[in-house]
């Protein structure tokens, strides 16, 4: 019964507490805070008031329990979050330098996410599904990308939309495999969610609105974090400009920005309200400490645009 | 030119700031503190005047970085310390329940320690070596248990004493492979450092100190932590009281006393004064946090035990 169904990986997440240290040196850390790129869109998306799921695996121990909880406690069927009694839930260690770079160590690829089959998966969660999202981050594997892609074909088949966020930090793109399977998704996606440096990747050779009206996708939108986002719909750009915002913590906006915007969609907001959510909601979640902790409910979100 | 060598885990420790909570909330953690238990061993081994050598692999990461500078600091020999581009360097997070047991969530099978071959040591490390140290916590895949067995056959043929300290812990030991391989190295070790649990394990159907008389082993110590130890050396028992201690964190405090008394040993100490030491430098290492943080030179030992 999900509107919404994502695909990936659960992880949490270890802050460094102070601003401008490197992982050299022991010091106050703060964690584990529910994490993983889709898990916070799925959860967002929820929160929004869509019906969603989330395809992943866990290990067994506490650090899959606290999301488990997370997303449970937040709406989200997790029905298909399977428990891997052999690798522990992933984690990701961020630490944050003065200028807002942010330096990570992960445990993912070897992690119980890793250990998802695409014969694992109750395909009965897409009977009522409207929108299939899926982010480059999840695809760290060949069974991950075998996942992705027949769910992919499988949705299109369906006339499920897909939805697209490349999601690629330079740490985890290291292979001509995981080139191809985003270029194969990309094609068959409908909604197209880049990061300036992605849309380049993805449709080079233009400037910036003019890719994203060339793209030849449904809805391109340019997520670009501190200075809003530009979106492309029916050959017209929309652009707007960010929420003022003072930055705690910017992990997990763009994806809190997409939960909001896939779910806003869904619930048939209409292209530019969408935007404008996704906007607020990115804003609100770079206020907060932890890649969760940001989001909010459409309640909360609309009361903080009155 | 190392006298003292050992093989196994280089990884961080994640520890939980407050006793009494589990993983299911964030909370404040510390960390990156360079553990692992051969590492430990090795650094207090290398502290207390012997010369020392590890063989080991860790990421291409700080937390890496944050081990070798240590060891190094330390005076150990990180020449057979190899670099794993793919995986990143293990990670144990510790939290203590308020009875003082405690609860771990491990990345280590997983991490870049688990990609050690016997074909990457360069086996002039023991043309010095006169003990190898061995633990069972670093038996945890077929290429690390190949590299156990290979090298106490080599340093049997050579004469290096070969000690063995069993280091299982409930989380890690969860195959036959794992039994048959600690089976084998018991049966070629020259000295036996085991804990309560696994005296009654290794040898069986005995009290205590009959057991440390029966072995057939040139040296045994029985671990007892908080009560003390008690060795069997030519016939004879040698019970040694716990020295009195605050007990702040006494995780890699076992370590410590093994890398004291062969240290010990190493510079011809004598049994008795080899216990004392270990004995003294054990209690001192559960007063500090952080696995390696109570490691003590021979100097600082001597002046706490005047």
């Amino acid at each position: 019964m999900s509107n919404i169904v994502t695909i990936g990986e659960i992880l949490v997440e270890i802050l460094a507490k102070e601003k401008g240290k490197s992982f050299l040196n022991t010091q106050e850390l703060l964690g584990p805070y529910p994490s993983g790129a889709p898990a916070i869109f799925i959860d967002q998306a929820a929160k929004m008031g869509s019906s969603c799921g989330i395809i992943s695996v866990v290990g067994d121990d506490d650090f899959g329990r606290v999301n488990l909880n997370k997303l449970k406690e937040d709406g989200v069927d997790i029905s298909n979050v399977f428990i891997d009694k052999n690798l522990a839930t992933g984690v990701a260690f961020v630490t944050y330098h003065l200028d807002g770079n942010r330096d990570f160590i992960f445990h993912l690829k070897n992690s119980a996410t890793s250990k998802l089959r695409y014969e694992m998966i109750d395909m009965s969660i897409f009977d009522d599904c409207k929108y299939f999202h899926i982010m480059g981050s999840s695809l760290f594997n060949d069974s991950l990308i075998e996942c992705a892609k027949k769910i992919v074909d499988y949705c299109k088949n369906k006339g499920i939309k897909i939805s697209f966020d490349p999601n690629i930090r330079k740490e985890l793109l290291n292979d001509n495999k995981m080139k191809e399977v985003l270029l194969y998704i990309y094609d068959k996606c409908d909604i197209f969610l880049p990061s300036e440096a992605e849309l380049s990747m993805f449709i080079p050779g233009f400037s910036e609105k003019e890719a994203l009206l060339n793209s030849g996708k449904e809805i391109v939108v340019l997520k670009k974090g501190a200075k809003g986002c530009i979106g492309a719909f029916e050959g017209k750009i929309y652009e707007i400009k960010a929420f003022e915002s003072i930055e705690i913590d910017p992990t997990g906006a763009g994806d809190c920005f997409g939960g909001t915007f896939i779910s806003c969609l869904n619930q048939n907001f209409g292209f530019e309200k969408s935007l404008i959510y996704a906007n607020k909601a990115g804003s609100i979640a770079v206020s907060k400490r932890g890649p969760m902790s940001g989001n909010t409910t459409l309640s909360e979100l609309e009361i903080s645009l009155l």
